[in-house]
């Protein structure tokens, strides 16, 4: 098994399985075997669940050995450790939950394991998805593969870093302010946000309840949309799943894109852009016209509300952790603490004032989809950030491109569209209409086959 | 024209309108004369509308000439004054907006207009549908015509004297916390509040967005039913609009209820109950039974969130006024600027947790609605409050069982019952599932064909 194998698609993959050329309990062993020399300096894992992965390889192997034709039979896969897994560690990256086991599975790791995945482990997180690991933080924080001076993006860092390391092939991930699609753009995988109500977060920790969204990281567009197959639908268990029907997500990457129409909001997403990551843009802008799309620049003016995003975070995270942080305060870190504490000053008002504004942004982003298909701008306004600077408490929340999807619920997929003169990633934001995942799936396949960026190794 | 001819049906007034035994014109003069006779008492109108009346009459008049068929073509009705009419004072019953002319009609002033209603006026709320009007107010509260030193009940007052007193046929209402059903059940009439987003509340002043419903009020069941077939659907101006279909409202009120399988609620709803009023709930459940249905107790636990009510209509409504009674604190009547004021003190947490037992409340209640086809309760504990009690600023907001109805959006109907040993009416409470007005319309309407509540007329 060469290197190469660690990065097959999901599509490759199965098909090897099904050539016996290559089998399910051969690769478990082999990524194991990675996991064990790359982790401790990756610290990609929180958990690492080899029985449990080898069990899950050998009845891949017999279902195969029957001829199932699963896709996802015997892809090994890894959750991010908000995602609750029944017998298994699930920490939420806290000294809170450092030891809690939980007696069921999230719905979304249910799903995968009925779908014939293989379980590898559980994946870093920023703490309970919100905070910051400092030096000495009981789960030392996950680094990135392309520089290990710097942070693999968070919350989903583990997601983000095993991906690019080639320990899984796929990962869930949440998303309440980025938290999918920033380590996608700082590890140079694929991440998907699909649209509010789409995915279950029933057994996921919540963070902010009208902005957290679950969602599958993988290294290509196709992958992502074979993991969404296996994770969409409703469930009774999530208030806030949809009863939208689901849709085929493969399907519309077979379509080219000509006569898509493609919208650029100028405003707010080029507001301190690095200078690398506009020129990127451009080109990739530029690519997507070459491939028949038809770009133009639309207006979306009630976007500059990252202060309303900020206050419904600050009061949700809050209202989550009231209980929890008044009997243990010790057990949250101190960055945590103060960023959760926070929201206990956001009046009702404030809160239900800034939910006003986002059903103006909901508006006007509905109006400008009447007019495009999709929408694309930079994922982040820099390549991923070093360590140093991103573990100064007064970092903070610097402006991100990512809030407005989480304010509107809109699909959201991340995708790499290059890299900085430093050799980081880069990468393109693509949103559509609601419950129209297919779209940017199709946008993103096109965009992706075109180039070559997803082909690139980090220096591991 | 005799009395009784005040206390028409709609459908009555429509058949002799085109036997040519009666005219819109005739009616409207008779009303505008009636109204100057009793309102210097009962002050149920804000604003008169002689001539906008007379006008209405006449070009009904000329369509029944023409054969025009509408249902409610020369109708008499009027509309809560939180209700926006083009060209005509809409007070809210408020000194800050006592003489403020709008520029366009409420969605629904609008659609009974063009259903061919004649306006008579603008009827008497609460200020703000949130205040108490204490003596001295630029607006003096509307009374009770069972009884002067009563209440109407509030904060449609308005609305429920005067369909008491035969001077409309329907009226318009809203409702937050009962504010169709307490004037309803404290003046003998019948006041529906529709599903949550079944009916616009674009151009109606807003008190608490999340709890608020627009809706009608008439007589009898079968006039709401008329008068709901003119109000409901879709409304892109609210956001909160519905785009579920529009049901026939009339067609289930021929069919009779046997088999109906209806819910008593037995804890919350009759606790500090009056026994006049026990006594009547429990002659109707025998007649509903003796009608055919099958009434069996339920449970919801969480009913007993008057806390959560609370919470989100003081934030909600201090939201809504907050630029306003900063800027005029002046304007505002002492009871409403100390109850807006108290929901600047609401915290985000405090309004989110609140949010979330209403979601719970949402979800008991939708079970016990799988077993059961309607609920029904007392609307009140207590008959029509005196005065004296009423304006004691200290009477705050007591023990109701309205609330649990705008929490969860169900669709409720409240309609006489019987009376008090004092003469005052007493109602019952009938709610349904999710766009199911039909249902609890036909339930109505067969009980209140089985008695004769609603021909009992008050001693004026």
């Amino acid at each position: 098994m060469n290197e190469e194998t660690f990065y097959a698609t999901i599509r490759e993959l199965g098909a090897r399985y099904r050539k016996r050329d290559l089998s399910p309990v051969e690769v478990t062993h082999a990524l194991l075997a990675r996991i064990e020399r790359l982790d401790p300096v990756l610290h990609a894992f929180v958990t690492l669940t080899a029985d449990r992965a080898l069990a899950d390889a050998r009845a891949a192997e017999e279902a195969l050995g029957r001829g199932d034709g699963r896709a996802l039979l015997g892809i090994p896969v890894a959750h991010k450790d908000i995602y609750l897994t029944r017998s298994i560690r699930t920490t939420g990256g806290s000294a809170l939950l450092a030891d809690w086991i939980p007696e069921n599975d999230a719905t979304c790791v249910r799903r995968w394991r009925e779908a014939g995945t293989v379980l590898l482990g559980k994946l870093m997180t920023h703490e309970f998805a919100f905070g910051i690991q400092l030096p000495g933080h009981r789960f030392p924080p996950a680094r990135n593969p392309w520089n290990l001076d710097h942070i693999p993006g968070g919350s989903s860092s583990g997601s983000g870093a095993a991906l690019a390391a080639g320990l899984v092939s796929g990962a869930t991930g949440s998303d309440t302010g980025g938290s999918i699609r920033g380590p996608a753009a700082f590890c140079g995988v694929v991440g998907l946000k699909p649209t509010y109500g789409r995915v279950s977060r029933a057994g996921v920790l919540a963070l902010s309840w009208t902005l957290d969204h679950a969602g599958p990281m993988a290294r290509t567009v196709e992958d992502c949309a074979y993991l969404l197959q296996a994770m969409a639908g409703h469930d009774p268990a999530d208030p806030a799943s949809s009863r939208a029907p689901v849709d085929d997500y493969l399907a519309p990457l077979a379509r080219d894109i000509r006569g898509v129409r493609i919208g650029v909001p100028r405003a707010y997403f080029f507001e301190g852009i690095d200078p690398e990551i506009e020129r990127a843009f451009e080109v990739a802008i530029e690519t997507l016209r070459r491939l028949g799309a038809e770009v133009r620049d639309v207006q979306i003016p009630s976007l500059h509300a990252t202060h309303s995003f900020l206050l419904i975070l600050m009061a949700e995270a809050f209202a989550y952790h009231e209980r929890d942080i008044r009997h243990h305060p010790e057990l949250y870190g101190d960055v945590l603490r103060e960023r959760i504490l926070t929201g206990a000053l956001v009046t009702a008002a404030e809160y239900t004032q800034a939910q006003r504004i986002r059903a103006q942004i909901c508006r006007e982003a509905a109006g400008v989809l009447r007019e495009v298909d999709v929408l694309v701008t930079p994922t982040t306004l820099k390549p991923a950030t070093p360590f140093t600077l991103a573990q100064d408490p007064e970092f903070g929340f610097p402006k991100s491109n990512m809030p407005p999807f989480n304010l509107t619920g809109l699909p959201t997929l991340a995708l790499p569209c290059g890299f900085s003169s430093s050799g980081l990633p880069l990468s393109l934001q693509l949103a559509g209409r609601p419950f129209e995942e297919g779209a940017v799936l199709r946008v993103g396949h096109a965009y992706e086959q075109a180039t070559t960026w997803h082909t690139r190794r980090p220096p591991l």
